[in-house]
């Protein structure tokens, strides 16, 4: 039996940075990741597979800088652990030991088997596979009617690659009134939907699918709750992911009531030398400390920074605890972003927030070519002012002052503190001096609580 | 006399956002601004007048929003103050009265009256004044062969401007070694000459002007301290600006050792009521607490938000003590940006670092039209980790990364703490989650010191 210091199980991006992370600490453990197909998937990128990169080859990570690190690698499931024992089996019949296990098996697209026809031929999933989105990819190409199940981030970028094609009609099915509706605020819901309408993409919301109806086995058409039917070549359902954890709990871990593993500040298991880490961990809300539910490679990343650095003892503190999701996505060129509290979340939570607003444009003056509007919103405490989210929309910097904004809410900044923060501005590349888009919004807040 | 609760001399970005947010504060008091012309120009928009915008009216700010707000604007200028009867006469001959005086005088442009011929017939300074600027604009129009002397800021930005009509020659002449030294580090100054090298700018580094030469009063030629002489039809001199303060000394008040009015941290000077902010009002560097010398839009913005705020009281803390200047630019499409310290200033200060460099895509997978490089550097602390300076070159993008180091900055975040940061990514729109280039700086620094 092959032992190994650390065993990581899954080379999606939690994965991985775990492992280079804790390579590079420790150069002298010998180190294994998991991982299930020989090539994996930029898992963000993935919905530009469908048109803009048109090729699947174009969006692939691997673990090379974990094996020029040192590392090894081996394609091959973990189907059995011993915690007791510190050793595992794979489906190819190998037992390995560990000193310390990872978890990061990430998570699985949710199939709803509560829709008859879910599994009719040419109805497809967004899974997270190299060979799967490769022969997807494929079989989409002779296809012309497609309807795509769920707006949210994954349905509505692929929605909006496959309208690209002049040939293809794509049809958008969202239950809610708007898409995107659990990660932005109603406003940046609405914002987004209508971009999304501005392509060539049909767009149907409110509305529910009853059935997808199939012709000898192969998907033809579509049963709303309306009771109006949409004909199809193929069908996208892009209803969301689970983590993916029947490994960890038939090993005995304790998962949490979204399925995913509980872990500490530092992605440590009850289970010494046992961790967890990315989608299929458990994630906790920055504000509340409630148990979350945030998929998102950027925090996976994040906890597997946390994870490497401290994996043979707490060394750096995570002063950053709980996490706060920063979603952003671009469709139809206007790029949206958002972070942490809005109104729609808040209201859930029982959040008190106030909200400041400021647009303008994203050069100064306004006027070259390739300036876009800019909006900033701010969501902070009506009582100490400190930033509790943010929602920013326009053009392509949106997907950098949303980290911005993230700082000041990891940070604990407040929106008086906005007032006197000193930026960097530029004719070409942000708005104006005096008009300073996040300090506005910010500011804008103070006039309503602080005077 | 007509008696006013505040007077603000100068409508440049100081004047404007102190009279704006004052105003918004206490819409009930009158509130004055002196202006010297009609209109005003976006002072860092300057450049682009003279190719990109190629109308000075384009680039055109007004104190509207002041206006809009129950603000008064005359265009005059202050000639005679005395603070102890709290008035002042103009220099169209009327007298006023303040409650409270504020100094917005700006800089103004250094004529270097050392080199001869400094003053010459179409020896043109980059002046801050509407008329100046169109009638320079005019005549650059019928000049071939044109040469900047200064490779800061303005005189690169200019040249490259000038160097994009194809029949202009465009000279420009720097004294160090690399144009933006003092305000790049030596790494990112040299790749900011290269950038402009790569236009159609001549650029002649580590030589001296000895003397400007005129033929009938009309500039001739510039001859070098190499002994070379370049024939010419226009100079533009671009070597700095200094605080414009003969007012506020002539009326008393107390300037620095550069000739800025010496206030405290909400803009105050020693004479009750009588505040400065701006270009004309003194900077401290916000590591050292030594006077330094930052003239910058989004400086002085960010001091009138202050003043504005606290103008009748402090209200709101000023949590960022100290001026961090925030440079950034675009030249020849490579965006370029600086915050706080580098390896050339902390070297001038005696201020210990550690510096961590991490290059990669600003989008991801790295292979979509429109994907530049991008490179962000970090300078921290060798004990504790605090961020106290960065660089960000690359895509459009870098100029809102630089506000999220530049808030780092300002709220002492450390190295540890980014390991733990959580961001935003998206393909379209920023690197990649497991390549998150700010935060892969910051574990460079951590392999460095925190072993």
């Amino acid at each position: 039996m092959k032992k190994y210091d650390v065993i990581i199980i899954g080379a999606g991006p939690a994965g991985i940075i775990t492992g280079v992370t804790a390579k590079k600490r420790h150069p002298e453990k010998s180190m294994l990741i998991f991982k299930e197909e020989d090539k994996g998937l930029v898992p963000c990128g993935i919905p530009y597979v469908f048109y803009k990169l048109d090729s699947v080859e174009k969006n692939v990570m691997g673990p090379k800088p974990f094996v020029d690190l040192g590392g090894e690698v081996q394609t091959d499931s973990v189907v059995d652990i011993d915690f007791l024992n510190k050793s595992l089996i794979t489906k190819s019949g190998k037992e390995y030991g560990f000193e310390k296990l990872v978890f990061a098996t990430g998570s699985k697209v949710i199939v709803p088997d509560f829709i008859p026809g879910y599994d009719l031929e040419n109805v497809f999933y967004i899974k997270k596979s190299y060979n799967y989105i490769k022969n997807m990819l494929e079989k989409l190409k002779t296809k012309k009617n497609i309807i795509v199940i769920g707006g949210g981030f994954i349905g509505a970028e692929v929605a909006e690659q496959l309208a690209l094609y002049p040939e293809k009609n794509v049809t958008l099915i969202e239950s809610e009134q708007y898409c995107f509706s659990k990660a932005f605020s109603k406003e940046l819901s609405q914002i987004a939907t209508e971009a999304l309408a501005g392509t060539d993409v049909n767009i149907h919301t409110s509305v529910r699918v009853e059935k997808v109806i199939g012709n000898n086995g192969t998907v033809s058409s579509v049963l709303l709750n309306t009771g109006k039917e949409i004909n199809c070549d193929a069908v996208i359902m892009a209803i969301g992911y689970k983590p993916n954890t029947d490994l960890a709990k038939k090993a005995g871990l304790e998962v949490n009531k979204v399925g995913a593993i509980i872990v500490d500040n530092y992605e440590r298991t009850i289970i010494k030398d046992i961790c967890a880490v990315g989608d299929c961990s458990q994630t906790i809300g920055f504000l509340t400390g409630r148990t979350d539910y945030v998929m998102l490679a950027s925090t996976a990343t994040a906890e597997a920074r946390v994870l490497g650095h401290n994996l043979f003892g707490i060394k750096i503190r995570k002063t950053f605890t709980g996490t706060l999701a920063v979603f952003s996505t671009e469709i139809n060129n206007v790029a949206m972003a958002a972070a942490g509290v809005n109104d729609s979340n808040a209201a859930e939570a029982n959040v008190q927030i106030v909200s400041g607003k400021f647009s303008d444009f994203d050069t100064h003056p306004g006027v070259f070519e390739n300036t876009s509007p800019l909006t900033v919103k701010l969501y902070a405490s009506p009582c100490d002012g400190s930033i509790l989210g943010g929602e920013v929309w326009g053009g392509k910097s949106v997907g950098e002052i949303i980290n911005t904004i993230g700082l000041a809410i990891q940070k604990g900044v407040t929106v008086y503190e906005l007032i006197s923060f000193q930026v960097g501005t530029h004719p070409l590349l942000t708005s104006a001096p005096t008009k300073s888009i996040l300090i506005k919004a910010a500011e804008n807040i103070v006039t309503q609580i602080g005077k």
